[in-house]
């Protein structure tokens, strides 16, 4: 008898879009409302101010109705002009995207490679901009978190790097999959534009993402020259400030957005942060009890750089990490993320961020460690129950 | 005792965004999906040819997780070159804010004005483009059904201008209030680029776009020098090939389309068609009843130019549109459309476009009427009974 319907919800554990929880499902399936009226002005203050929050910074935030991509290619085009050169770090695979589009748009991406397996060093960029002396360099753009590796880059220190070297660049940083689940300060931190995007720490689907924007993007947008109109700064925040839009909003998206942000609050953005870290610690001590024997490791070599959003996992040598997936996905409907670029079929990725929890966690852990013993994956059994030991406390990471 | 609550559904009827089914909200309302994996490859195939169906094309239609201006702007980009002649027609406010944002992309808007009560001549179009003997003039873009006035645009008569005058322009036309409301052909009407939202016809919430490409189109985007990304239609339609897309699009938005489209075939595109033009005439007749006596008329002057998502009103000289409304919201609970640009204040629009039937319609040209009487606005009572002599069709328009 054929079984066409998979019981049960599905396990979505890619790193985003994520989970999305049912309150706010519900809100983005309550009828449209007109986005020039009073109600609408009430939801965009309530979100604005919210986001100021969620970015920690007393800046403006801007919302576009488009997915992130779609924000990365905002603070481009709102603050250089064609030449300019942008110094990158190819810390993955979206920090190469990041820097394609530069290309495309017609800016000159300085780009630093790296083994994909840590974070950017901040090190390393201060030398490279002290050798700009001539300040060609006109942005550093870094991906805090790179979904396609699992590894964080640290923020605060390439401030510093930036600052010791004396250099005026600008700071744009993707926080797409950090944001909502990984500590960010926008403006303790000095980054100029922060990019962000709903699918992920703020368990909306996709559809909205967002540019925080620095007293310093907002100078270098008035010389900026790269043509620009639907990403435009000025008429977002001038329609803004009477909390409307210059063009038709995402209205349902951001009723969605309002619970995702109440949320958020309800429990206290520190206990956010704790509970990713937490799922990404128990994460990686199963992987190393699956890897105990050799073969099986964490992408990321760099403790300072470990995520709390996803876990990346490299398979032995010869084995597909795509077959697991499919295998996964057929057995257990859990999706898991696939590797990227240079890692494709190398490793798989679990996504831990936005709404989920212990139990979640360690359905998910089964699910692998079922996944590897059916497919025949070298593995040493007991990833579950080194994770069930960091969570409960009674083993470190 | 204050009541907080305003009981019964809200009467949407702002011409977009409109009231979406119930269905489609359930439908968006389902859990996010792995954008990636074998269960979206089916959605997307499913609504890429279902869109082909409604766009009336065989050829290629991409969809940006972004709002209408959005695909506005890719319209543009993907075809043109900096400093570029585009021939436009200011039949409002629409085309308006089309032909700023080709000035802010770097194009020379050559600007036709018209007085906003007709859509535009044919006639005139050919003789402006048979007076661009070199050719500068490398697009003509037209607003199909203009929003803020109410009054469409000949689109298979301005193809044949064009052809009559034998130039080689691009033909670009908005279709994002009229889509899945009005007839609209993509190819029988030659157009090269069309421009649609999720928020009208389709009955979506915002944020869905898209950009239906001739094969004239596409060979204009190989020489086109507009830096582009995010809107470049290359990456967007290998990927589609596959049936995925170049970066994340709007997973529960395109649950919502499947749903939306299904419902439109379900209707037959004919059916929908009949239904907005007989829902047009039915309100004009209205408003000509409140005018019998002078004062208040249908904006729009031209017969042949009528639009069956929208009829924009004007009040007699002194009476404020935008109080009327304000009563209107308060009293009856029912959100329209006000008067943009020009009009501000001078006119109101009464969307009767998206999931709409008789009997809303009647509801709301009864809010208007009773708003009418409240305001204390000069009119004639019985438009309400003029509009059903035309539904039962015992009168004609």
């Amino acid at each position: 008898m054929s079984n066409s319907r998979a019981p049960g919800r599905h396990f979505l554990q890619i790193p985003g879009p994520t989970n999305v929880p049912d309150r706010v499902l519900h809100a983005i399936a309550e009828p449209t409302i007109d986005h020039r009226g009073p109600d609408f002005a009430d939801l965009a203050r309530t979100v604005l101010t919210g986001l100021q929050r969620v970015f920690q910074t007393s800046g403006p935030v801007v919302v576009y109705p488009a997915s992130g991509t779609g924000a990365w290619e905002a603070a481009l085009v709102n603050t250089l002009s064609p030449g300019d050169r942008v110094l990158t770090v190819r810390t993955g695979w979206f920090a190469t995207l990041w820097s394609d589009m530069a290309k495309r748009l017609g800016l000159e991406p300085v780009v630093m490679e790296t083994d994909w397996r840590r974070g950017a060093d901040p090190a390393a960029i201060e030398t490279a901009l002290r050798e700009d002396t001539d300040h060609r360099i006109r942005a550093v753009c870094i991906v805090h978190n790179e979904t396609s590796t699992g590894c964080t880059s640290p923020i605060a220190a390439i401030r510093a790097a930036i600052d010791a070297a004396g250099h005026p660049a600008l700071l744009m940083v993707d926080t797409i999959s950090s944001l909502g689940s990984i500590d960010y300060r926008h403006e303790e931190w000095g980054v100029d534009v922060t990019i962000g995007g709903s699918q992920k720490g703020l368990m909306l689907p996709p559809g909205l993402s967002f540019n925080a924007i620095s007293d310093k993007a907002l100078a270098a947008a008035e010389i900026a020259t790269i043509p620009r109109s639907f990403w435009d700064w000025q008429p977002m925040l001038e329609a803004n400030a009477g909390f409307y839009f210059p063009y038709t909003p995402a209205t349902n998206l951001l009723r969605g957005l309002r619970e995702a942000l109440a949320m958020l609050e309800e429990e206290g953005l520190g206990n956010v942060f704790a509970r990713h870290a937490r799922h990404g610690a128990a994460s990686r001590a199963a992987v190393r009890a699956w890897g105990e024997a050799g073969g099986m490791e964490v992408q990321c070599l760099e403790p300072r750089d470990y995520s709390g959003s996803l876990t990346a996992v490299r398979l032995p040598e010869g084995e597909s990490a795509d077959g697991l997936r499919r295998l996964i996905l057929q057995g257990f409907n859990m999706s898991l993320g696939n590797g990227l670029g240079m890692l494709k079929d190398r490793v798989f990725r679990i996504g831990h961020l936005g709404d989920f929890n212990d139990l979640s966690l360690i359905g998910t852990l089964g699910g692998v460690e079922m996944g590897l013993r059916l497919a025949g994956v070298p593995h040493t059994p007991g990833g579950v129950d080194a994770a069930m030991g960091v969570l409960t406390g009674s083993t470190e990471e």
